[in-house]
């Protein structure tokens, strides 16, 4: 099986070896994504499983049963990635969900429900700023206006997707009734499991973020001109915010139970010429937390600040809300059944929460959901260097596996009595 | 006269008002630029003017004289912008060259020595990162290996010049040898003439800048799993170099006799993705003074800073020095006679320094060259609403054809004579 996964995972990510230097690029709605997909359909095919694209191109691979059961049990994650991302976050999901197919396939096990493998489409939001697209059109969550944002070239997600042959206005069909149950096994993309000295992590909530767009708004001049008394640097301004964005979380996290994280990740500047002053800065905050109310104080202070940098550096700031979506909290029955499954494997595990959204925060607004946390090195993530062991993969396959022992299989019932009692 | 300024500036701007809510935009060695060259051509050879293009596509208008001298008196600037910049940056030079020319003529002057009327060619560094590379050439001091500079669009100096008919290799031929003098007009970019209460100013020193490139490298990672305390955020460590950079040219400035600025005018964030800690911050950091061993105490400074934060902020710096060119003191004599040509007028003067960079300075190191500085409204500059009035640009005319009277009229031996007793 090891040796199955380590092939696999580079069948996945189209690569005769894990080490690139630039890491992987395989963004939403791309032929690079698809040629990932082909890979993934290969694999599902070689493992006798019945393949369906869904309207929105997500692709399902199918362990059917012959008992007439309806409702389908959901294992699965995305194999798009970031702009030289890595080649775990979101194929991890895709290569164990697969393992344990095989694993539970090779011991002559009969699920009591059809098992559909799901590759989401594009989760991240590298290209068009908005994430997980094609678990929101199986949600049923999906704005069919954002058919019109486009990406840097200008490319409409509506066009991408409609260049890939698949129609834009058909993406509600792709929402699903019949599933009774979803997980998703993710790389942590952090140390918390590594910190505590665990093998693998059950994710109670998903910390959705606030997302802010700054701009602040000067006036350009000469910079060999412009006395340092006449000046509306924008720049300037804007610099007073960023460090107490990372003060603001660390001073909250001081006094809350639960932690808040907040980073200003872009910045763009006008003109950006080396010899003019910068006349309009604006800036891209992300804030998290699991405690919703964490995250309003956060950007509440940011308001109060900004409100300080424009009397004090005689500028104007407008903040815009690009984002403000409420935590998930995850279904605990699913929860207790992913613990159940490592203490009845032998495998340490902890609860902890999600700092990242994934496809399964759209999924558990459909069907009770749950989030498998595997350890990756560094906690390092979206980056080439992303790396999760294949020991940790395997224990990975094993709790999949166990889950839908548990979920599809015949002590189905007897164990949801005993858990009960 | 002013009817006359105030249609050949809109024609010189290719345009029927200067009122251009998005402005100019004419880079170097460009359409735009050759289609303002062409308007200054049509209106050179109006004035009956004879038109030479040397090798780096500078155009020269002369007004020839029959008594076989062969030094010429050259006055002159640039047409290319920024991007969306000024109709008067550079234009406001030329045309008052061309009006100078036009009173000169109208009164029945004969010259002594030819004169030419210079326009250089791409004085912004906005395309190039390079400033000057007209009058460089002119002047002899062109580094051949800038051609494989490259714009955004990835085409090198090389490749622009040749795409419009010229040969890199023969820009060295544009070096002349049979220059007197050069004076240029230029609009101040700031506001030391207007809070003095004068009219024009004469230039004694160019600052020339000192520009970094200072290189922060941190880690990239995920804003919502990555603790705050495990971070290394490159943007977060520039931030604090920012307001430091203006802080200590502030502080400079509260003991030294001249004055220093210093601005962080460009930032480059990498990966620049909402949900991805920066992993590297570009800084480009712009230092200009007459005094050279204040803009090296602001450079030093900013390097010892730099040392404190890679300590605190976990990351690396690397600095490079792009530019540091020592400022330029223009010559005394020419200083003498555009303040005589003033005083005889009856327009106010005073002598003051430049913070910006024009081509005299390179035309210094050729001949005795001088500038003269008129206002701009609220010293704005580089900025669709830069403005000098026609009643400014009248008075530029007449200093200027004042200076040629004294420098290729009969009396100019004569006046010589007088100013030196």
């Amino acid at each position: 099986m090891k040796q199955w996964l380590d092939a696999t995972l580079k069948q996945l990510n189209l690569v005769e070896t894990m080490e690139q230097p630039t890491g992987f690029t395989r963004l939403g709605y791309t032929e690079e994504e698809n040629e990932s997909l082909q890979a993934f359909i290969t694999i599902a095919k070689e493992l006798g499983l019945y393949i369906i694209e869904d309207a929105a191109g997500n692709v399902i691979a199918r362990w059917e049963t012959n008992n007439g059961v309806e409702e389908k049990v959901a294992i699965g994650s995305h194999v798009d990635t970031v702009t030289n991302g890595g080649g775990y976050d979101g194929t991890a999901g895709v290569l164990v969900s697969l393992g344990a197919i095989k694993l539970l396939k090779e011991e002559g096990f009969t699920p009591t429900h059809p098992i559909d493998v799901i590759v989401f489409r594009s989760e991240e939001s590298s290209r068009f700023g908005i994430s997980t697209v094609g678990s929101k059109a199986i949600s049923g969550i999906l704005d069919p206006s954002i058919g019109s944002v486009t990406d840097a070239d200008g490319i409409s997600i509506k066009e991408a997707v409609e260049a890939l042959g698949y129609q834009w206005e058909d993406f509600s069909q792709a929402k699903r009734t019949d599933i009774k149950s979803f997980v998703e096994l993710h790389i942590e993309q952090g140390t918390v499991i590594e910190d505590a000295g665990k093998q693998y992590g059950v994710v109670r909530g998903v910390a959705c973020p606030i997302r802010l767009k700054v701009k602040v708004q000067g006036k350009a001049g000469h910079t060999g001109t412009t006395p340092m008394n006449k000046r509306q640097d924008a720049l300037l301004a804007a610099s007073h915010l960023i460090p107490f964005v990372s003060e603001t979380a660390i001073k909250l996290n001081a006094t809350s139970e639960l932690p808040v994280v907040a980073t200003v990740s872009t910045i763009e500047c006008k003109p950006n010429a080396m010899n003019v002053i910068p006349g309009v800065v604006e800036l891209g905050i992300d804030i998290r937390s699991v405690d919703d109310s964490l995250k309003s104080k956060v950007a509440d202070e940011i308001r109060n600040k900004c409100l300080t940098i424009e009397k004090e550096l005689n500028c104007s700031i407008e903040i815009d809300v690009l984002v403000h979506n409420p935590s998930i909290l995850l279904d605990e029955s699913i929860q207790k059944k992913l613990l159940q499954a490592g203490d009845h494997l032998g495998y340490t595990n902890l609860l902890m929460d999600s700092g990242a959204g994934h496809d399964v925060m759209n999924m558990q607004q459909l069907c009770p959901s749950g989030l498998i946390f595997i350890p990756c090195r560094d906690g390092l993530s979206h980056h080439p260097k992303e790396y999760a062991s294949i020991e940790d993969l395997y224990i990975g396959v094993e709790i999949v596996a166990q889950f839908l022992r548990i979920e599809t299989g015949e002590r189905d019932e007897h164990s949801r009595r005993s858990s009960r009692s």
